[in-house]
C-alpha cells in the first residue's frame, strides 16, 4: 500500500485523557481512534492487526476440530434468567436496554448461556457430541474503570469458544488440547516466551480453572511462581501457612481493655499501644449466600483473600457485614470487633498467621476499646484448626518448600474454563447416551481477548520511539522509505506486491527525519530505504525494527528474505 | 467439509413465530438461530455466506478506493447531539443505557457522525482529500416490528461507506464511482437482473438521493418506473397532476351544510351523502419545524404523501396537529375540518386532486357537519396553485408521458446519499483548501445491507424444497452425496478438496431420500452423486440445484469444471 492513499495521519501527542502507554502509541501512529474511556475504533492499520490476530486464532481453533459461528450481540433476559445471570447483583457489567414494547434485553457482556440454549436445537444424541464452536465477538461490559486502553475496554473483541462433551472424561480430552492450542496461539503472536499457564480457582465441577498470563510491566494481576517448579499460581489459590516469629520466653501477660479512640489502621494501632503490628488482630464478619454469619481472624498486617473463604466455606459468595448488623451482633461500631464474646451464631475461622502469637491484641466488641495481651488457652480456647485464609503477596513462603515465591506482573490474555454439567443442567442441554438414558451435557468455556492480546503486545516491545510489531501480526512486513529515487523505489515497490510481499511504501513527500520517525512509530517488522547513497553501495539498506543496525543488501537478497 | 462433522442439523420445523419465509429456510437449514424477534445469530453455514458476501463488497469498496476500518459500537452522546440526532423524537431507532458513573452511551445504529468526528483528527488539508472508509458493521435499530426476518433486523450487518470531498464535482464524481460499484456487487452476488438504483427524495443539498431495489415478492417497498424509461422512482417522488374526471354539464349547486355524525371514511361518508366518492375532501392540518400551521386539501380517495409536504413547505419535518390544537384552530373536532373559513394564520395548500371539481364536499369545520355541493369561484376562491402532494399509489399515470407508471414490490438492498457540507459543517470536519482558505468536507455515505441481501436472495431464489443459492455466495460449491460407495467419495471428497473446490460430503449414515432432501433444503448449486450406478455409467452423477436434468460425468471432466 503507498502511504500517500493511508488516511490516517501520525499525530505528535495522544489525547490528554488517555492514560494507557498501548492505546496513546497506538493512537499517535494512527491505529486506533478513541471513541470514549474504554471504547475504541480501529483504522486501517489497526485492523490489519486485529485481523492477523483473528486468522492466527482461527487457524489454531480449527485444528482442534471447532466451527466458528457468530452470536447476536443482542441477548434475552429469559436466557440468563435461567442461569440466574441476568441480575446486575450477580453480574455488574450488563448493559441493557428495553425494546419498543418495553421488554429488556440485554448487550452481550458473555455467550456462555445464549450459546449453550442454541445448542438445544443441534444435540439430541450422544452421536452429535463432542462439538466445539467459537466466534470472535465485540462484547460489550459495562466496566467501573476503563483506564488500560485496549487491554480492559468497555468494547472489546473476543474469541470465545465452547465445547460440548458426552462425559468428564471427553471434556477433559478436549480442554487439555485447547490448552495446547492456546499455547500455540501465544507463540505465534508473539508472547509465547512470557505467557504462563496459571493456575487459578475453580468452580463446583472442578477444583482449577486455567489463566493465560503474560509477564509485563504493567500487568494489573500478580502471579506467584511456585519455587523450582513450572507452576504458576492465581493470587488466590496460592497456598500459604504464614507464621508468626515469636519469642519463645515471652511471658504471658494478664488480658487488659484499652481505650483506644478513632485509630485508623493497624500501624497506627501497634505505635499507639506500643507493639509489634504482628501482635494486631483484625476480626471481620461476612454473610454467605447460604446465609451464614462467618467471623474471620487474621493477623493485622495481613488481608483475607475472599476466594479462599469461599473455598473454605462452600459457598458462591461472602459479602462483608453492614455495619449496622455489625453493631447489632458485636455491640461495638465497625472496627472494634474481636473473636472474644461473640455470639454464638457466628462461626469463627482463624488464619494460619495467628496461630502461636502470645499476648496479642483483639477488637474488644466494645467502641473505642481494644484487649491486649489476649493469648490462647487463657482468654479463649486454642482453635482446633487453622486456616488459609490471606491473601498472597510478594515475598510469601511455599510452605512445600520453605522457598519464596516468585512473584509476577501480568496481564490475562486468555482463560479456560471446566463447568461440567452445571451450565447444560441449569440451561437444559441434555442428550440421549448410549444407554438411552437422557443426560446433561459437559460444557468448557475457553476465551482470548483480541484486542487485549494486541495491546499487550505493544505494551511488551514498544520502545521510546513507538510500537515493535511481532512479524506474524504487524500490519505489514516491508515499510518501504525512498529518500530521493522515486522511480527505482515504485519498481521495488511493485515487485515485493508482485511476490506477495506485504508492504507499505512511504511515497510522501516528506523529510527523511519526518519519514523516519513516522516509520518507528508505526513500528513494521523491516525498514528498506532506498537511496543514491544505497543504490550506489549495491542496493538496498534494511534494518530491522527491533535493532540498531542496518545492512545493504541486493535486490535480489532482499526478494529472497521475504519471498512467501 | 464432512457434513458428519458439522454441528447443525437441519430440521422439519422453523419457530411458531417465525413468519418471514427467509428465516424460515434459514433456519430449518441451520444457517442461523433466532434469539428474538429480529435478532439472529449466524451458525458456520451462514457465517459462510455471510463472509462471501462480504468479501465481494469489500473488493468492491477497495476498487474505488475505499480503506476499511471498524467503528466501535458503543456510541457518545456528545457526537450526536452535534447533529440534534441524539434525541428520541429525531431518531426513534436508538438503543441506548447508561455507564457506571450515570452518563448516558448509544449502540451504534448508524456511523455518519461518529465516522465524520473521527475524521477531524486525519483531514486538515485539501491533500488529505478525497478520502473514502467503509466497514462492515453490526447496527443496532430498535425497531417497532421485526418480521422479515433477516430482511428487517434489529441487529444486522450493514457495509457502510463514506466519502470525504472537497468539492461539489469531486463528491459527484466518487457517487458517480460508487453507483457502479454498487451495481457490480448485486451483479456479483446474483440479483443485479432485478436491483435497480431508484431515485429517492434527497436532503438540503441534493435532490435526489438514490436507492438500490431488488424486485422481489416480499418486498416492503414500491417502486415506479417511468413509462418507456429506464428510470425508477421512490413512490415519494413519484410525479402526479391528478385528475378528477367531471361532467361538464353538470350545475353548480348551492352551498349546503349537512349533519353526518359518526361517520368513520370516505367511502362511508360518500354513500351517506350519496355522492361520488372523489367528490370528497380531505383537510389535514399539520405543523413544521419553522413553526407554521399548514392546511392541505386532497381528494378524499387518495392520502398526502408527507414526504412531498416537506419539500413543498422546504421544512425537515411536518407533523399532524395534535386534536388539541385541531379543535382550536377550526373550532370541530377533528375530522370535520374543511378549507372554508380556517384562520388566516394557517397556509393553505391544494393537491391537484382537488381541482377541476364542481359540487363538492368539505368538513364544515363544525363537529359533525359537511359542506356539500361547494365550489371554487362560489364558496371559495379558486386557488392560485395546486400541488403534488399526493402519495402514488398502482395505476397512476406519469403526467409527461400520460402512461401509467409500472409499478413493483422492492426490497431495498442499499442506498447512496450526498450530505453536500451539512455534515461536515454541523459536526466542524473542515479542510484547508490551496487558496489558504478553510472549508467544510464534501459527505457522501452508501449503505450495503450485508444480511439483508442474504434474506432477499433466499426469498428470490428459493423453492418449494429449499434455497437455491448462487454460486458467487453458496456456502459450498459442491454437496457431494454418496450412495453405499464410501471409499470412492472419499478419494474424490479430497481430490476435491486439493483442487481448491469448496465441497461439502454428506458422509452421514443416512437413507439417500433424507440426505437429497436436506441436500434441496441447504441449497448448494450444484450436486454431485457417487453412488454403483454412477460409477457403472462412467463417472458421478452431477445436479444443478436450480434445474430438474441431470448427467453423468467422468470425475475428470467434473474436476475441471469447478477447478479454480
Amino acid at each position: 500500500m503507498r502511504q500517500s492513499k493511508l488516511f490516517t495521519k501520525t499525530q505528535k501527542f495522544a489525547p490528554k485523557d488517555e492514560q494507557s502507554n498501548n492505546a496513546k502509541l497506538l493512537i499517535r501512529a494512527g491505529f486506533i481512534h478513541k471513541e470514549m474511556a474504554g471504547v475504541y475504533s480501529y483504522l486501517p492499520l489497526g485492523l490489519r492487526v486485529i485481523e492477523k490476530i483473528k486468522q492466527i486464532a482461527r487457524e489454531e481453533m480449527q485444528k482442534i476440530d471447532s466451527e466458528e459461528i457468530i452470536m447476536s450481540g443482542l441477548q434475552s433476559k429469559q436466557i440468563w434468567q435461567k442461569s440466574n445471570r441476568w441480575d446486575d447483583e450477580t453480574v455488574d457489567v450488563w448493559f441493557k436496554s428495553k425494546l419498543k414494547n418495553g421488554n429488556e434485553v440485554g448487550f452481550g457482556w458473555s455467550h456462555e448461556e445464549p450459546i449453550t440454549n442454541m445448542m438445544i436445537n443441534h444435540i439430541n444424541s450422544h452421536k452429535d457430541l463432542p462439538v466445539s464452536v467459537f466466534q470472535f465477538q465485540t462484547k460489550l461490559r459495562n466496566e467501573e474503570r476503563a483506564k488500560s486502553g485496549i487491554i480492559r475496554g468497555r468494547e472489546f473483541i473476543m474469541k470465545d469458544m465452547y465445547s460440548f462433551c458426552k462425559s468428564k472424561q471427553e471434556l477433559e480430552e478436549y480442554y487439555q488440547r485447547a490448552i495446547v492450542a492456546y499455547n500455540k496461539f501465544y507463540q505465534r503472536v508473539g508472547i509465547g516466551e512470557d505467557t504462563h499457564v496459571v493456575f487459578a480457582s475453580g468452580g463446583a465441577f472442578t477444583e482449577f480453572s486455567h489463566e493465560f498470563q503474560t509477564i509485563t510491566e504493567i500487568g494489573e494481576d500478580i502471579v506467584f511462581k511456585v519455587p523450582n517448579k513450572d507452576r504458576y499460581l492465581n493470587q488466590e489459590i496460592v497456598s500459604l501457612k504464614i507464621q508468626t516469629p515469636q519469642d519463645k520466653d515471652e511471658e504471658k501477660k494478664q488480658m487488659q481493655e484499652v481505650l483506644g479512640e478513632g485509630l485508623i489502621g493497624v500501624e497506627v494501632l501497634a505505635k499507639f499501644l506500643n507493639i509489634d503490628v504482628k501482635k494486631t488482630t483484625k476480626t471481620i464478619l461476612f454473610e454467605t449466600d447460604d446465609e451464614r454469619v462467618v467471623a474471620v481472624a487474621i493477623r493485622g498486617d495481613r488481608d483475607i483473600d475472599e476466594s479462599k473463604l469461599k473455598r473454605v466455606l462452600k459457598v458462591e459468595w461472602v459479602r462483608l457485614l453492614d455495619a449496622q448488623k455489625v453493631t447489632e451482633l458485636t455491640d461495638a461500631e465497625v472496627g472494634y470487633a474481636g473473636m472474644l464474646n461473640l455470639p454464638e451464631s457466628i462461626e469463627k475461622y482463624w488464619d494460619y498467621s495467628t496461630q502461636g502469637r502470645i499476648n496479642f491484641e483483639m477488637g474488644a466488641n466494645k467502641t473505642n476499646y481494644h484487649n491486649i495481651n489476649v493469648n490462647f488457652g487463657v482468654d479463649l480456647d486454642e482453635p482446633e484448626e487453622f486456616f488459609d485464609l490471606a491473601e498472597a503477596i510478594d515475598g510469601d513462603i511455599d510452605p512445600n518448600s520453605g522457598e519464596k515465591y516468585e512473584t509476577y506482573k501480568t496481564s490475562e490474555v486468555g482463560n479456560i474454563f471446566n463447568f461440567g454439567t452445571d451450565k447444560g443442567e441449569v440451561m437444559g442441554l441434555s442428550f440421549v447416551d448410549e444407554d438411552e438414558k437422557t443426560k446433561p451435557v459437559y460444557l468448557g468455556s475457553y476465551g482470548i481477548g483480541i484486542t487485549r492480546v494486541m495491546g499487550v503486545v505493544v505494551e511488551k516491545f514498544s520502545d521510546e520511539k513507538g510500537i515493535v510489531w511481532p512479524e506474524s501480526i504487524a500490519p505489514f512486513q516491508v515499510h518501504l522509505i525512498n529518500i530521493g529515487e522515486d522511480k527505482k523505489a515504485e519498481e521495488l515497490y511493485k515487485l515485493l506486491e508482485t511476490e506477495g510481499v506485504e508492504v507499505l511504501w512511504d511515497d510522501r513527500d516528506k523529510r527523511p527525519g519526518e519519514k523516519f520517525a513516522d516509520s518507528d512509530l508505526i513500528g513494521i517488522p523491516y525498514r528498506v530505504i532506498i537511496s543514491d547513497k544505497s543504490i550506489t553501495n549495491g542496493g538496498v539498506e534494511i534494518k530491522e525494527r527491533s535493532k540498531d543496525e542496518s545492512k545493504i543488501v541486493s535486490i535480489e537478497e532482499l526478494i529472497s528474505i521475504f519471498k512467501k
